[in-house]
């Protein structure tokens, strides 16, 4: 077990933590595209037919034998008679013959023997069946054949992929109508701590609402899994180991949160290692905030401790929970996206301890049209300061800090 | 009208736009805060009272009268009687008097008389009764004083804020069960044309399937709103008007698209002309995909006939539509809000007109750990193309083009 002596590095944690979850995945179930947003492909999914299903013209204007148009300028323009018309929707009857051409709308179906279109714009009407062409085309101008934008039996969407609105459009354009998709994992959470009562309660001395357990249910739905909440339990090994072998067998992840005195962190770190193996994988990181953190599996579900402070408790989620939902709902290579940035200049110094990852929450303000980032500072246990910032930095383990003036790489809350 | 004679800059096209929908403003409803996640508050929430209720410990260890340790150290430790502890939710009786101290837990409530705390790590013990302070403190060390976190009376949130999970964590903490939100405006989706069917039909000769319906619903749901559906219309004045009329009775903001035909770019645009003013604002912007969108306002309806090409329509959508619907629901200031980038390498050169904003389209790819740039070439009748790009990059109006091996600003796809 590593990080009960020294303290884990983030990047380690994570690696340790997400090669026990490879190759677990949910079951599937089939759902219609329109319900299918945002969820994950559980299968490869090939195209079923050529998109387009034929050539079509991509511009109003006339269905032409391309070499008739050849050399064809403004003032040697080209001949051509009208010799039939394209509906929308219908295949043209008959065949673009040498000197002739067909009238076509945007999206219309290329007729036979047409190999190009000439748009509206460059054609001269001379009388109702002639034009002149004042532009020529080459073979293929104007026209999306058959299968461009997507071929018969390629690969239209891979397994583990989200889907986009656009993805969403490929399937319907392909007429896939129901896809197969991973189902949705579920993450158990369950708050502790003897002075945490629920956001619905009356107050009373001493004790505290449950922050935790709201937010950490906004950033699992975020991430796309369900909800289980398994209320707040009482700081006894009896109470919380039970709620803690329910919650294992009930749900894919298990995070328990609230309490960040040191009897309840004890007591998350007995579950862990009692309740089933390998047990804890990492206890302590080298991030702040988020230092505490307990990470763990029973069997194959992960269960994690989180800090009780609940800045430290979001980071936590972020840098852990999160890559370890994606890797159990299915998602292929969360490691390739892309973590867009906002460019800002840091308007002061802060501090950093060599050797830890350091997260500074920020509010970005624009000034004189730039970004500028203000570090909000607070303690961890402040959750207003996370609804002031809208994003945050980082100073890695190799730095001591970062200088006003500075340009930051902001990763936003959004 | 602009836009007729020469095409209207995007950003001129979206402040007429805006600028028509200030002030209107959806209705409210009241909802528990487990389901207002995402969702934009409709009123201020102030601070209905001190976050924390009371002055609590940050840490493990010793709740002491600071004065007490003042030049404690290593080598010169201040000795202190331990005279009470603190439970975790509770409020601890008696309080701490000069030379003694109080165990006290993190979150503990600071008991009476104290005003500082020793953590555990700086103190050692002597007996069951007494510990050695190695560390002097100051007043107010390691505690969170009441409403530190926030003041009761203070805004906690204001109106127009979208809920994010920290956001919804602060209102539990505050005790705030439900809230004002603003109810989901409803966008009406037209398709037209007439070699369009919908795609869960048998695909016939000439016909293709709709796609821009599938991905405008999905964009919609992805701003938050409610998507009405009013399935594939025939291209004739009759059925299109009466349907517009409808959606535009029906419906908040109003979006047709399919056809891309000359005859359905025409019907569209009488629609918006005749069915109630001011009509027409835009009609054709200097963006390339995306040029031949229209925008209009029948009565106080926004309605966006969005160009048939499915990749010039999700531009259109997202320039133009997205701000709409934000505004619309009552999001305040969508202008401040930062868009993150990916700055990443150009892999090839790209020509670009002059006079007009061209989005470029990329394939992200990692390569020896740098963010690479391909752009994804392809009709913007091709929606395969938005599923193999997971960004764009924007070549401006002032620019011809730009030269690979040149850092791009990716806005990606997510």
């Amino acid at each position: 077990m590593l990080g009960r002596e020294q303290l884990t590095p983030v990047a380690t944690a994570r690696s340790i933590l997400l090669a026990k979850l490879q190759g677990i995945r949910p079951g599937t179930e089939k759902l219609p595209i329109g319900d299918a947003l945002d969820r994950i492909i559980g299968v490869d999914i090939p195209a079923p037919e050529d998109l387009p299903p034929r050539d079509r013209s991509t511009m109003d204007g006339f269905a032409v034998i391309a070499a008739d148009t050849f050399g064809a300028s403004q003032s040697l323009p080209a001949y051509v008679n009208i010799s039939g018309e394209v509906q929308m929707g219908t295949i043209p009857s008959g065949e673009v013959t040498r000197g002739n051409c067909y009238r076509i709308p945007t999206g219309g179906v290329v007729p036979e023997g047409s190999d190009a279109v000439v748009m509206f714009e460059h054609t001269v009407p001379v009388d109702e069946q002639m034009i002149e062409i004042v532009k020529g085309v080459g073979s293929g101008t104007n026209i999306i054949r058959k299968g461009d934008d997507i071929t018969k039996g390629r690969q239209a969407l891979p397994c583990g992929w989200r889907l986009r609105p656009s993805d969403l459009g490929l399937l319907a354009g392909l007429g896939i109508a129901q896809v197969e998709i991973f189902k949705k994992i579920c993450v158990g959470i369950i708050s502790t701590g003897d002075e945490i009562i629920d956001h619905t309660e009356t107050l009373t001395p001493g004790k505290i609402r449950n922050i935790n357990g709201v937010t950490a249910g906004g950033l699992i739905s975020r991430c796309g899994a369900k909800v289980r909440d398994y209320g707040i339990v009482e700081d006894s090994e009896a109470s919380f180991f039970h709620v803690v072998e329910k919650a294992v067998a009930e749900t894919d992840l298990v995070l328990f949160s609230g309490g960040s005195s040191v009897g309840v962190r004890d007591l998350g770190e007995q579950a862990i290692e009692r309740l089933g193996s390998p047990g804890i994988l990492v206890h302590g990181v080298s991030l702040k905030p988020g230092k505490p953190v307990i990470i763990g599996l029973i069997d194959s579900t992960p269960v994690f401790g989180l800090p009780g402070h609940p800045v430290s408790a979001m980071v936590c989620f972020d840098f852990f929970v999160k890559p370890a939902i994606y890797s159990l709902s299915g998602l292929s290579q969360p490691e390739q996206s892309f973590e867009p940035v906002v460019t800002a200049q840091l308007m002061r110094n802060i501090n950093s301890a060599a050797g830890r990852l350091d997260l500074v929450r920020v509010q970005l303000v624009r000034e004189n049209g730039k970004p500028c980032a203000y570090p909000v500072l607070g303690r961890s246990g402040a959750i207003s300061t996370m609804s002031r910032a809208n994003g945050y930095f980082l100073i890695d383990e190799d730095s001591q800090g970062a200088l006003g003036g500075d340009p930051v790489e902001v990763y936003p809350y959004q």
